[in-house]
């Protein structure tokens, strides 16, 4: 694989300056198209210590607009970050639409290392490699363009290059604690970067493998490289919306199925909220000292009664260990990302519960509806966001997802209550009169939404709310639930 | 003071339930108002254990529409929070302009403890309360509406509280490890607090002392309170523009004093940047194994090099340790906050450097020139910025100021040049031409700043940019002189 960056190319001082200004026109050129584009930049330098992926940062930073990039390089994990999914560090830095991400040591770097020191075995290894591919996927699909660089160097040349750099006050830095170790294992590292280059290399995500020796060669190349494919990126056709296809009324669903006729009365109810919120905080609290966090998510009806129902959720809690998230219109620092990313950057330390109301599951519901999003967008949002709860999973997590779910008839009985209420009337815009004629199609939205995201791991809770009362004592008993069972595992 | 909260004041439920309604439709109405206003409401609830914090906070959550209200409440700080000044957590929680921002064991919560508990004496706990009041300050200059609320309880009844949570399965978890602790030093506490209500209580942030023995007076008396301040903040006249007085041409100015005809020849250049850089590299080397950061900031005329001079400044060092923040236009959600949020919220982490490329002192230059700020805002503005830069120095962070000058001719000479050498073109704009055009107002704006804000703790560095070798190499210099300054302190 890497006989071909070892050929000893190399471009003179001559042959770089007379390519270097016109190049540089174009990709000052393309970078203000960029700026108008609606989509982000990645670009990953990965590769042989010594062969040049910050100097090639450095070079991009130097020859563009440097206030449309952004720089990340990555150490070992600070606390908080440990205390979330892997991904969510580079999550938080993902550049906005219209910039370009330079990333140093980044999702490669560690899977990688750890194979190569044997940290981790094949499987561990494939398995975050898979993550990789499933992050570069989405973000493709979103419409980023995504490059990545592996910069080479041969055993010899890697020696060479750090024996330089140590000779050299100014240089010898680079040679960190670790460099001359890695060396030592140049073997086993470049199996395991071949192994990963051959498992992550798509088209929508392509490696290209760079001869690191010479530093006007390497230069050239990734410049060039970034040009034709931003270019080319810029020149893509729009995606083209179809009007959406009339949804079939389904005649069962799994809300049909709900006995909505359930009820208690408020004597066993107080009772029963009072045994469940004391069990909920017994739970929460063990769940705390183990540094378990947790992550609630209420979609429904309106009118369903989620405020209510997250209401009698915390207030038995302790305050410093819970926040509610409430989700509505995104902000613009929002919109100029994935729409993962605001939910991304929320999420809980060790032992603290989160609680979303209303969530991601906007994108196949309302987005999908309103035909805010393009069919191919809600479709593939299903396996976006199993990945992204397998990874609230993985890192230990307990998940509860609650439909709160009314009859047609008490969600009209509801609305003119508020109506009539005063204290009430807030919480009733004319949106909500609009979505309640679309019944039809958001049942069928939830019924496709309850097949594809509910899981053995990740199950959706369907609560039958005709009956408040009932609905909130279903909800925090499913909650102590999920605890009891997250608790039972080490 | 607390003698007017032990007086037993009740509520019968009839007189709570004939006062709720229509209290919580003045107060939603208020709430809606305040979406469209322009500011944000604080309310902060301190006090002693069991007088009803959370159930206050739990209260207003129930009554209004929760969308538009953020709750915190805060443990002992993260590591992430550690490495950074004490307030950064508190800015990064700041509700937005609208919003209703619910604080539990805020600000006051750990000097008041750290009193009591003798870890810290009377001039450190002044020390911190003068924090408190600057944080609060700035806030309400800024238009935001502040509410302290002192929640009571007399020694006894603390007790009689306690022993109660206790026995309730439901409640026990609001005792906490310490809070028994707490109680037995009822006095000292009470001592502690009364110095710190009476040292931070003023009409823009006033303290409310409520009894907090019973629930439905206490719970109506912060209702009410929050209802009556709402209205008469959302009452108050708008502030007045005033056409901005024609700045008086200065005479001399700190500017005029430079030597803008010292240079440095292309080959004493290249070996002093090769030394300067080997010995700024060693020294943020030290810097980041000691854990200590710095912030680095780049002002100058437009054409003045900051850009080329911050990437010879970093160019040298390792690509994980450092940031540039480029700052542009504010995003919506930087602009729903007071001005140095923005700059709050990027601040780095413990060892790490952080480079802005203009920075909160546009808030005295383009926001004063071009009257974007209004004149108490700007003018108030230096002593808010001096306040913000002594919570970084009294962190430990080591902090650099640069102002980048170049004469009037070398500006004009450097747009020209922009102008006719293609790759440069990009960086010359409309705006640069009608910036120059206001050069007399900007220079007695840089007058005014560096007389203002530049101490012998942060002090400003002017640097004669007209030969960009002289002015890079001062940068790199000036910068080692401040780390090794810092260095040489434990």
């Amino acid at each position: 694989m890497f006989e071909t960056a070892e050929l000893g190319a190399k471009t003179s001082r001559e042959e770089f300056d007379a390519a270097a200004g016109p190049l540089r026109l174009e990709l000052l050129a393309l970078q203000e198209k960029l700026r108008e584009a609606d989509f982000p930049v990645l670009v990953l330098f990965a590769g042989v210590d010594g062969a040049g992926k910050s100097e090639s940062v450095n070079l991009i930073s130097e020859w563009l607009d440097p206030h449309w990039i952004v720089t990340r390089a990555y150490e070992n994990p600070s606390q908080e970050e440990a205390e979330r999914p892997s991904f969510w560090r580079y999550w938080r830095d993902l550049p906005k639409k219209g910039q370009l991400g330079l990333f140093l040591s980044g999702w490669y770097s560690r899977p990688v290392l750890d194979r190569v020191y044997r940290r981790s075995d094949m499987a561990e290894f494939d398995r975050r490699l898979d993550h990789n591919k499933a992050f570069e996927r989405l973000l493709a699909d979103d419409g980023a363009l995504i490059l990545k660089f592996w910069m080479h160097l041969d055993k010899k040349s890697q020696k060479k290059r750090l024996k330089a750099f140590e000779a050299d006050p100014l240089q010898c830095w680079r040679v960190k604690k670790g460099d001359w170790k890695n060396w030592r294992r140049y073997d086993k590292f470049i199996e395991a970067a071949e192994h990963a280059i051959r498992r992550t290399d798509f088209s929508h995500a392509r490696w290209t493998i760079v001869d690191g020796g010479d530093h006007r060669h390497r230069g050239l190349t990734v410049l060039r490289h970034l040009r034709d494919a931003l270019a080319q990126h810029l020149a893509r056709p729009k995606p083209r919306r179809h009007k959406p296809a009339k949804p079939k009324p389904l005649r069962t669903t799994v809300l049909g199925t709900l006995d909505l006729s359930q009820k208690l009365g408020e004597k066993d109810y107080v009772t029963a909220l009072r045994e469940a919120r004391a069990e909920l905080a017994v739970l929460a609290r063990e769940a705390h000292g183990r540094g378990i966090s947790s992550v609630a998510l209420f979609e429904g009806w309106d009118a369903a009664g989620k405020g209510g129902a997250i209401r009698r959720v915390t207030a038995g809690l302790d305050a410093r260990h819970w926040q509610v998230i409430p989700v509505a219109a995104p902000s613009d620092e929002e919109k100029a990302h994935h729409y993962l990313w605001r939910f991304w950057r929320h999420l809980p330390r060790a032992g603290h519960m989160l609680i979303y109301d209303r969530s991601w599951y906007g994108r196949v519901l309302v987005e999908r509806v309103e035909a805010f999003a393009r069919q191919e967008e809600w479709q593939r949002a299903y396996a976006e966001i199993n990945n992204f709860e397998d990874q609230l999973l993985h890192h230990g997590m307990v998940l509860a997802k609650f439909w709160l779910h009314i009859s047609s008839e008490e969600q009209y009985r509801r609305f003119e209550l508020r109506d009539s209420v005063a204290y009430k009337k807030w919480k009733l815009t004319e949106e909500d009169w609009r979505n309640r004629a679309k019944w039809d199609a958001y049942e069928a939205a939830v019924h496709e939404m309850v097949e594809r995201t509910s899981s053995a791991a990740a199950p959706w809770t369907l609560i039958e709310g005709n009956d408040k009362n009932f609905a909130r004592i279903k909800i925090i008993r499913t909650l102590c639930d999920r605890y009891r069972h997250r608790l039972a595992q080490p």
